[in-house]
């Protein structure tokens, strides 16, 4: 028997209205802080995760689905949703929009080659916003308060929200030369990939989950510290917007970005509900301004965030939250012999056509048994037809909730669906 | 400059509303058919593809993208829908699912590499429904009027649905045989991939679309004469019930199925409109009895079609069929000084929070580009902040439409959602 691919799940048709509730949210959110959709493909030339990722990530490094396509150009299936924002924002000059800044929403399957572990999949879905074209404390804080809004809007409270400035390139020079000169002497002590890093991305020697507990990460040098006056009226900034809008957050020092291209507000939000595993993270992101002109774009800078759709049915799960259920139809049909299932077809056509949701057997059942399917399906109401049914071209139009019956004319669709509507 | 793989596109923000309207649209009428929808990795096990489309059609021999994971299993991104949904049918035991037939349907990215033509692309986007377990005119009809109703819901007229009748493989053993009686003394005559179907699948040289007018092709034996008793009733069956629904269409004895899996109904819909270019067909589906059994399934029965969106977009374009665009947002808040952004920001994220699309200027605009950038989003209301209405708390909220203005409180946000709901 052909299995499903390694650490991919379905989603089957008695759990997609969680994801359709969510995406459907998630869109209606973005709406009100007015970022509109944006869709890249699936897949994007591997130099984009390269360049855009940077070569010394776990991502790039050991996490990409690459393959050859039939022309031997070499593609990768999205394992983040930024670098292609930015590619096409760049090839498609979104810089001269007249709307500005340059605000979108994606929510699209990433793809990583991962370990199994719960609540982590290799085909995941990821929503995800950018605001490119403006550098402002404002527009950073709008970005954190959407986040923020997206996770109360489903009732959370068990939620933690991180922030840190990684400042701009100038400051985190000589923050990256006082780590070096921090870890350089004990660096032996550290797992071999801190001890690449060291060289490569020393700041992320501070995030290792390996070495987190270290003394030497305990007592790193801070980056705060290296701000310089500009970076830390920036993070100020920020920070006294967020209190003035009552979002709460933690400053944690040790939040950084291994990549230069990012610059400034770091950000990341955790679950601290019991039971929730120990992947806690439910969002991270940051700010890049040096992101477009990496990737041969204009100088314009971004901010934005991803979230994890399966991470948050976790963390709604460790929170005992559940998302209501979908109504059921509004009509099933029940017939007692052949003419009546054509006559039964018919009419569905026609109510169908007409919006109303509804269904009838098509197995044969006993009459019993179609009772049974309808109450299944969620039906709101009820008609059975048989042969008195047929002659008379009347039948009884039952509401299942309140065990009322009407008589209708099986012609009369405006007449069904009056009663439908009622209810 | 990195650019977007060939063959793939980018939907933009100023076009994804199209998108969305068409996908919300797919969703409402598959509820009102009681399909549920279901969702499966991008990618499956190459064999699957493999058994399941059938190794000698050209999707698998020439369109895959195929690669090897780093399990160096072979994975295939789906190039088609069914397979996938059958996969997992099969490994979630749906057979034995209270509910039955299991009616689901799918909207997922599908990937054949094709040479580039107008409406066609490498990654494209299938609506697909696939009712299983069952085999019955009566479902057949209800696929096919629920095929219909999509795209005259759309307001499509240009329609032409073809129909047509395998029937059971007995029937078909039959027939295959007299088409190669018929073909084999010529077949020096046609396309070297007839030269091989004649063999693989005789039946497909009468959908070739190099041979289509060779006069062995135009008089070639008619499926229906082959068919037996029990196929014959099937097929009428279907056609009566058609015609009782007032459904148009055409039978196409031409119109076959290579596979031998197919079964009974198959069937096209295309567009005559003018200037659709050279690809009119829109959808096309067909009962698949023997697909369950050949993948180590059940010996259940199954009957699907699927549609593509972009091929869907490029019909309402030729028959001059606009989808609505979005309503813009509900509030724009101009502002005169620094101060007076800080308070909108946070004006803002109350009213977003509750539930109002509104939005401000970050990039530090005068006033008059401030009112211009509300026009291009399309704000229903707009409100000025100056140094006048910090000092009072109190501003203007004018409703763009009529032009009139009320003073509201800057802290009230019920009042302002009220006057806004107003409109």
């Amino acid at each position: 028997m052909i299995q499903i691919p390694r650490g991919t799940q379905d989603i089957l048709p008695k759990d997609t209205y969680k994801w359709q509730y969510i995406e459907q949210r998630l869109h209606k959110i973005a709406q009100n802080y007015n970022y509109k959709e944006i869709r890249t493909p699936v897949f994007e030339s591997t130099e984009l995760f390269v360049r855009g990722v940077g070569g010394s990530t776990d991502i790039v490094n050991k996490e990409m689905y690459t393959f050859k396509d039939k022309g031997d150009r070499s593609m990768t299936l999205k394992p983040e949703g930024t670098a292609p924002v930015v590619r096409s924002y760049i090839e498609n000059k979104m810089q001269h929009d007249v709307n500005q800044p340059v605000k979108v929403y994606y929510q699209a399957p990433m793809f990583r080659y991962e370990r199994r572990q719960k609540g982590r999949y290799r085909q995941f879905v990821q929503f995800g916003i950018e605001a490119i074209g403006v550098e402002d404390p404002l527009i950073d804080v709008e970005v954190l308060s959407m986040l923020m809004h997206i996770y109360q809007s489903f009732g959370l409270k068990n939620l933690k929200l991180y922030i840190n400035s990684i400042g701009d390139q100038n400051s985190r020079a000589a923050y990256n030369q006082a780590l070096v000169d921090h870890f350089r002497p004990s660096i032996h002590e550290f797992c071999s990939d801190c001890q690449v890093r060291i060289d490569t991305n020393p700041m992320r020697i501070l995030d290792c989950k390996k070495d987190r507990d270290h003394p030497l990460v305990q007592n790193a040098p801070v980056i705060y510290d290296y701000l310089n006056d500009e970076s830390k009226a920036y993070f100020e900034e920020v920070k006294q917007n967020l209190d003035a809008l009552g979002i709460p957050y933690e400053v944690d020092y040790n939040l950084v970005r291994g990549l230069d291209y990012y610059t400034h507000t770091a950000f990341e939000l955790m679950s601290d509900a019991e039971g929730f595993g120990a992947i806690t993270t439910l969002c991270g992101g940051g700010r890049y301004n040096g992101l477009l002109e990496l990737l041969d774009g204009p100088s314009e800078t971004g901010i934005g965030f991803a979230l994890s759709i399966e991470r948050l049915l976790l963390a709604l799960e460790a929170e005992g939250l559940e998302l209501p259920e979908p109504e059921g139809i509004d009509l099933y049909i029940c017939t007692l012999d052949e003419s009546a299932s054509t006559a039964a077809g018919r009419l569905v056509h026609k109510l169908r056509t007409e919006g109303i949701s509804c269904d009838m057997d098509y197995k044969h059942r006993k009459l019993k048994a179609q009772m049974k399917d309808a109450d299944r399906k969620g039906a709101s109401h009820t008609i059975v037809i048989g042969e008195t049914e047929l002659d008379s071209n009347e039948a009884e139009l039952k509401n299942m909730t309140t065990g009322e019956s009407k008589k209708i004319s099986l012609g009369d669709v405006e007449e069904i669906r009056t009663i439908i509507e009622e209810k």
